[in-house]
């Protein structure tokens, strides 16, 4: 298969710089020799995203950034939401993998049941949805909220560490978890210690979706664009927010 | 139960100011006498909204009209994809129907099992995710694509009434449906005569949606804000895109 | 929309007058201006319905009273587990609602997940096999007994509101309960106090039901009479028990 | 195992004696020897159940059966709706088996996939409703209506034959059903002949019934009266409607 | 229906005598007079099955097993992961029945909800795998693991009643369990002792399965052999781990 | 991530040596530079795996296949069935991938839905079973039986492409797959050009279950080993059967 440099673009939906870094650091401790990852985050919108509302106000941003770097071989959606994955899908035809699905379909290979530990229990019911959507909310034993906001974790305290592990623990004895997903890319650097100290698969979206990522690109696969996918018919667009109007354009 | 003036905030979420005076009127002859039906658009997005891509730039849009509302005492999202509805459940209190789940339900108590006819084939991805989200997936026997671009609804030909008297007959016959739902905007002024004809329950989600408004309305329901629907939590929203920027404002 | 008045027959299928009494009482303050609730209840049948078994005995009588009033808009049937409701669809042409089932729906506009509190816990099979029906059982988070006893709601002592208390306070902690319904008729007073002291929707079905009833009635939408709910075929109706016999007649 | 005679009653729950005359008929050829088949039917209802309607008015008369037949070890209701089973199992504690349930589950044991053939299209949301209420609707392939009325049946005619015939092609071919549920009592001499000449189990769910019912009873299982299926409360039943008022009695 | 002597023929897939005899013993104790019992288990393979890995190597014994008996009117697989159960479909016309689906569906006849107990919680997953392809996983409350090792099962210690009594409280307490599906053919005699101790069906695969196998057989059903039961192409088998090689043969 | 060369063990679980090496050829074709494929089959089994029988003979050789090279750094079981993944999965730590899974996943990235196009009708009930299992039924629009026996596609005549090239177009047409997945590891040469002609994703399993290895590899990603997935228990296997005895030994 190819041996070409692969570039993977990594867009991190909210709009917050240091988290953009540390995902792009834990996107390139992912990444194979050889493979270019490009992590960026739109002009516009929240700081975080949790929840409905944040997620609405990042998609247009999310696909303004596709827009802008056609020459991608795969995109990486590097919000747990998966925000604007479908939209993503119509805009363009390299692979586009968002984290929360990253995570869930590679639980689904290492394990019968996995949890989902994630920050607030706003964001909760927007994950259940994405897992009933998938599929995979039978493969789910439990979504886990551990209160902690998102933009928290940025300073990676003993108490939010130790929160985690404590859901981790009771997943695995009330949930019968075989594998735990960490449901937000802030707890990117998290993944790998904890998973030594659980003896479990412990899962970090960011990882996933950059691996997949590289596997799907590099058998060069393409979205379908038959059905949902299918490229957005030429109209009028008015207004400032579509920063992708094609055929018939702008008002 | 309340008898005051109610106010139904009908949102129209693409810019075709012909296809909200379409909404409107439907709206107006589903209300009840004492209803004031206000009918908007946003002033940014696509002229139509066939499938993910459209939908995505269409809610901050559809989240500014509802901002600019706060005297409404219900909001109706006239798109028949709900489009925006969770995010829109974030910013108001009132209650928020869509009209594809208004159509939906109501559907379910009139009958076993319905089938809906919708536009194009690229909207039926959006449409069977929401029927599984809301639940109702097993109560719908099949979504059916007429093939009909949403503006061509606009002119409403004998041609295009041919097309989906056709697929109502083919659900009738092939899936067993014993209501029909239909899956646009665009077509609620051929919802009774079809009913007429074709001898069950068609349903126009614009009718159903308003009727829902104002019963809920009218009981004084809220939505619920625990969880998935809880208020914004105060942050930044960086840039142009955010209509409203609940607490520590915009950058 | 219809002025006129709409007339909305309110059943409840169990015998104790005193609880229709209290149905009437709330039917009617969460109807609008202008309609008219018409309580009854069968002469025959069990004083309370906690089962299966009671269910099976209530319905004739239920049937009864549909028949006797054929001048209704609507019907609503005014036991939690909507008792009757499709033979009752099969009898006439105007929407017929289950309390029941008007709640599980309402819930679905206001909430992602719901959990129901009901009487006793031989009543939660009942309950749940009518969610799986509905296509709601997603929707529910969980359906609690609060092992009171159905004609003891007549009293409502503080003892019985702090034991529905407790399992509103239960479901937020334990289900991620976004909103409740109150699972029984005889709860139909307590429901707008509970919602403000527990700070999430908890929802009555007779109010709910009402206002679909006159919704869906207002909107001039008849029951499908395709499939399941056609109306039934002439034949012979032995003995007593069958008070409608269209066409054959009685033996 | 008990090799004492087993003492079966087979309750036909409409009131056409001819046709309990055929079930009984059907059930002593399924019955081993020592059994003893009591077939009986209603005094009062409908004398055929098609749907909703007709099956709320057999109900009473079933339970009534059961109760004047205390001495049974098991209770078979042969209506291919399974009018009344939950009631049913309030009033006795021996096992009582629907003929709908005891070929949807014999079928499960013989077959990936069977699709069930049924008189008139009315009676498939009842069929449907059923299978998922077991758990069963994820087996069954397809529910046909064959169009035929319920006592059409009893002529037998070659048309009738033909019909059932081309069904069980259609299902084989279109379906990938693998086993076939005829899905009426009145069809219940056809099956053995049916299944030589299409090659694949077609069902008789009175001989299935029969079958469980002597094994369950053989082994001495009870219905649980645990939760939905415990005993009646005591209370008053007004009017004549109730066969059996445990406790306080009637008005 | 036949009276002739049905041979049933029993395999105890692991290789522990002394587990055959008290599976036969519990077979024979639920058998008709009449029925002859035939107690076999295969030469090689592990001594029990504790999850996927043992049941790997089990199934090529069953098949021999089954291959060695033409003469049997029905199959009973005894061990409680319905071990091999589709291969055997394959090779023998005969009604073939696992316990653990023998259990499953005889518990949806005498329950609203079941909770099971098995041995280890490694054989979870394939319980809860099995439940889903049969259709009965909505049937089931919860598989409870009381980590007792199979071959412990053998001596029957007061500790060992006393944990799995512990679960069978907990299943009501807190599945809302109305039965008991006891997970291990170990397990076969305590079923009733503990039925009668708890107050609830206590169900045991190997007496359900003798008894729907003689059912099945004595009505002369068939496993289809459409689809995916049919018998196996004629084809080459390398080596010595096929007993049974249809048609093309061995190389 | 790791660039040192990673080994790739593929399985052929049939033992026709001619198609290991398609498959190997495949598998090379989508390896990164640097991969090592290492493809073996079983000495003992069937030539083709066609349903269940077949499968069950395959497992034992499959797993000792799997302990032979302890030095794989994940593991492609490579028939569509997925034959013995889950005991393979309790013998190893390093990442196992059946073709099928990784087919249906990555086919779950690229669209909407997607059809299976199979063998053998006898194959489609493994296979729906299986999408079951691993949570994505609700993806996969239809599981397509071309009826080309699994060793004829060896020749790769005209009329095999025909025949998969119609079962396409009819995906397409009836089922609105927006993708194709080629259920049968003979197949594996054929994806890219039926692509092409298409114009959708037309999936290889081979190639994706490659590409996931090496992903899931790359990532130092191990499979859980807490629950089903557990290494086995020691214990004694009896025969000749049992290639890998782990702890207490062999008979």
């Amino acid at each position: 298969m190819g041996d070409e440099t692969m570039r993977i673009l990594v867009i991190n939906p909210n709009t917050t710089p240091s988290m953009t870094d540390k995902i792009a650091e834990a996107a390139r401790r992912a990444a194979r020799a050889g493979s270019e990852i490009l992590a960026v985050n739109p002009a516009d919108g929240p700081e975080s995203i949790e929840g409905f509302y944040d997620e609405a106000f990042s998609v247009p941003g999310v696909i303004s950034r596709i827009n802008e770097h056609p020459q991608a071989d795969a995109v990486v959606i590097a919000c747990f939401d998966d925000t604007g994955l479908d939209a993503a899908r119509c805009v363009t035809s390299v692979p586009v993998i968002g984290i929360g699905e990253a995570a869930f379909h590679t639980a689904s290979f290492l394990s019968n049941k996995f949890s989902v530990i994630t920050t607030l229990g706003r964001s909760v019911p927007a994950i259940e949805q994405n897992l009933q959507k998938y599929g995979l909310a039978t493969r789910c034993a439990k979504v886990r909220a551990s209160e902690i906001p998102v933009l928290d974790l940025e300073e990676n305290s003993p108490e939010i560490r130790r929160r985690i592990a404590q859901e981790i623990e009771d997943a695995k004895a009330e949930d019968g978890a075989e594998a735990i997903v960490l449901g937000c890319a802030g707890m990117t650097d998290l993944a790998e210690e904890l998973g030594h100290e659980h003896g479990l698969p412990v899962l970090d979206g960011v990882a996933c979706a950059v691996a997949l990522a590289e596997g799907f690109a590099g058998l060069g696969l393409r979205t379908s664009n038959l059905g949902g996918y299918a490229k957005p018919r030429p109209k009028i667009y008015a207004g400032a927010s579509a920063p992708f109007a094609p055929g018939r354009g702008r008002l």
